[in-house]
């Protein structure tokens, strides 16, 4: 046997089959961010790894980031993340943009993670963006972005949940514990919570310097369901969500701290209720980034969702609709009795009508053919033989319904556009 | 003034009008692909080194490749073209997938040369592949699926023209001249024919080891405008393109050869008939590419396009038709006297009645949130103010008319979309 040449670990192939998945999530990304009146963009894929190493935290630029030097010895990266390039792109444009910014992307990331369930090092991922605007309404638009395209794609309150927490709320609490000089460490603390055990994560707070007494003031924080209350932007979010119709998807959770070091205000995970998956998207208010990549200080609130672990709860809830590859409309069958060109010719004429035509390119029997067409969902077969051809006219195998009709030359595009029409 | 964090040289920006260009792009390109029954597809953006030295040419894979370590030690490659990864993956499927195999991707791609017009290291590339069959129709196929792209955006014969060669009639020809021996080396001295100036580019002939009688010989070769006719491969390619309505945009061009080792048949390039430009797309016939990646030998055909040439080509022959980055239809107005959660009670309420409804974020001048929403092309505005919330009603601005009308707050959403429908 020869030798075939492996994938890289952690890429992924998509074949059609998994490209209509890719896009019917990306098509609902769409729907939901323009429902909300977003307008599409793009960062580049190399970045420096200087943008990172600004704010994105330790564990991305430095265990997860692909760094190299190019052929001309500049250190790049490829992107980890969106929201750096978004934060230099806003930045490199500051005075002409209009304000608000809204805008939203969708695109490969890579990281440099072990590849299992859930996760690959290369990613899609969504993104979502609100720039210019400081204040809990904007921070609960961005939730419902995120919440409709649940709704979308058939995801109920029942599945999933939008958590929310504050980091604002969050630092006046560590203040209190006396915490408030190694915040950072703390917040890495909480963000690790529900990724080690128990033990494991008592030890890693002594080690970041947190007090067994103040490590019973941060569990008792960590499970205080109403701290939201106490905080005024966190009523004022949950009111603006209820207006948006969000209200039965979020709920407050004051472990959910994110691992980027940016965010100032607001944070947001979803997940599915069960629990069975990691988060489906992340996100939070960065009100410093922008100033932090070289522009004015502009306020910003975003999230992203990644395109592998959505794609597993949308198949494990059953929401992904039946998917078909091939986008034909009408196989053009070749006859070995008639040349190629007249084949040919035929095809054009049905696209010249506006069909999506397949011709198939050599001669097989017939049975050959239409089975192709079965099997690749395509409803209509045009057979055009030596009789046809001779008497100007198209015979038109109709293969949901098994019939078949002849058609003069001239009449056979109105009759398959007919046929389309009736079957929808 | 502040340091402000740059972009990687060669990579691009695309805000949200650069997005619109790359997106209407990408929508032609999928309508041409699908009008010939092509599947969407994508592979892996980081491959081995070891995929590309097969075939894929010294220029491409030595001078031109991002190749790098990752964190764990692989040698990896940011792709630079896709025909090997569509080789390898089907070479792994090769039993399952039903033939022929008809596939399209749109993506970004990778090469390390100098950024110039029409040129950057980080580029999107349409590739269009048919693979399981061999035959100047199928390769005739290929060609037309790119002329109806030019055709859907707008470009005629008289602007663009797609040029062919066939390598196996120039295998024959360079037989008849004895360089058959360092066939390989000859083809990228014809490749460069167009590149370099006619004194360094006969100096390469003989560094390459044309003699000058052999030398004399190819130039009349590639003078030769009528050679195809030699060729009974070329005649029916051509017979089976007129057939298929693109005989205008044909053109023999014996100095096509195209850089990639891997061609075996007909190769393809399509230039703007002023020759402003670098050339449009590429490709040709690659017989022996799956076998090569450690598949069974599978036939293919197919061409790439990269999206900055095209853009610039479509830009000077002023095809782009006018695109609004924004896809709000209704933006809803913040009214000072008025809390936010009313203005997003109503946005939702216009969104669920499928309405793409932008809110304004903050409370301002009307006369500002107008000129937002005039300058963004938004049609509508929705006022909300304490009047109409007292009264249950909303104030709809056709900011295009000019006309102001006050509805009930249950007729807004109908009235809305009946002043959306007859703008259209």
């Amino acid at each position: 046997m020869k030798n075939k040449i492996q994938a890289v670990k952690g890429a992924r192939d998509f074949y059609p089959e998994q490209m209509l998945l890719r896009n019917w999530l990306y098509a609902n990304m769409r729907s939901a961010a323009q429902a909300f009146g977003y307008q599409e963009y793009d960062g580049p894929f190399l970045e420096t790894l200087e943008l990172y190493a600004a704010k994105s935290g330790d564990e991305l630029v430095k265990e997860q980031s692909f760094v190299f030097n190019d052929r001309g010895g500049e250190k790049v990266t490829l992107r980890p993340e969106l929201t750096p390039s978004l934060a230099r792109m806003v930045a490199a444009r500051q005075r002409q943009l209009p304000r608000p910014i809204r805008w939203w992307s969708f695109g490969p990331f890579w990281r440099y993670e072990r590849p299992q369930k859930g996760r690959s090092r290369e990613f899609f991922q969504w993104n979502v963006d609100l720039l210019g605007v400081e204040s809990p309404a904007a921070d609960a638009e961005l939730a419902a972005v995120a919440v409709t395209f649940f709704q979308m794609v058939g995801l109920t309150a029942s599945e999933i949940k939008l958590q929310f927490n504050d980091r604002r709320l969050m630092d006046e609490q560590l203040a209190t514990l006396g915490l408030a000089a190694n915040k950072t460490a703390v917040f890495r603390l909480i963000d690790r919570r529900g990724k080690l055990g128990a033990t494991a994560w008592e030890q890693y707070a002594g080690e970041v310097g947190v007090t067994p007494e103040q490590l019973n003031g941060l569990k008792a924080l960590l499970a205080n369901a109403d701290l939201w209350r106490q905080s005024e932007g966190c009523q004022a979010f949950v009111e603006a969500g209820q207006a948006l119709g969000i209200g039965p998807f979020l709920e407050f959770d004051p472990t959910v701290i994110r691992g980027l070091d940016y965010y100032t205000g607001i944070v947001l995970e979803a997940r599915d209720r069960e629990s069975e998956f990691r988060a489906i998207l992340g996100g939070g208010r960065y009100d410093d980034l922008v100033g932090d990549v070289g522009g004015d200080r502009l306020p910003g609130m975003g999230f992203a969702m990644g395109d592998v672990v959505i794609g597993l709860v949308a198949q494990k809830y059953q929401k992904v609709p039946p998917l078909r590859p091939s986008p034909t409309q009408v196989l053009v069958a070749q006859f070995d009795q008639i040349s190629p060109a007249e084949a040919l010719r035929l095809a054009a004429q049905l696209r010249a009508g506006g069909l999506r035509v397949e011709w198939y390119p050599e001669t097989a029997k017939l049975d050959r053919q239409l089975k192709y067409a079965d099997v690749n969902g395509i409803r209509f077969a045009a057979l055009l033989g030596p009789d046809e051809l001779a008497q100007g006219c198209v015979t038109i195998k109709d293969l949901a319904a098994r019939t078949q009709t002849t058609y003069a030359r001239a009449a056979v595009v109105d009759a398959l556009r007919q046929g389309l029409e009736s079957q929808m």
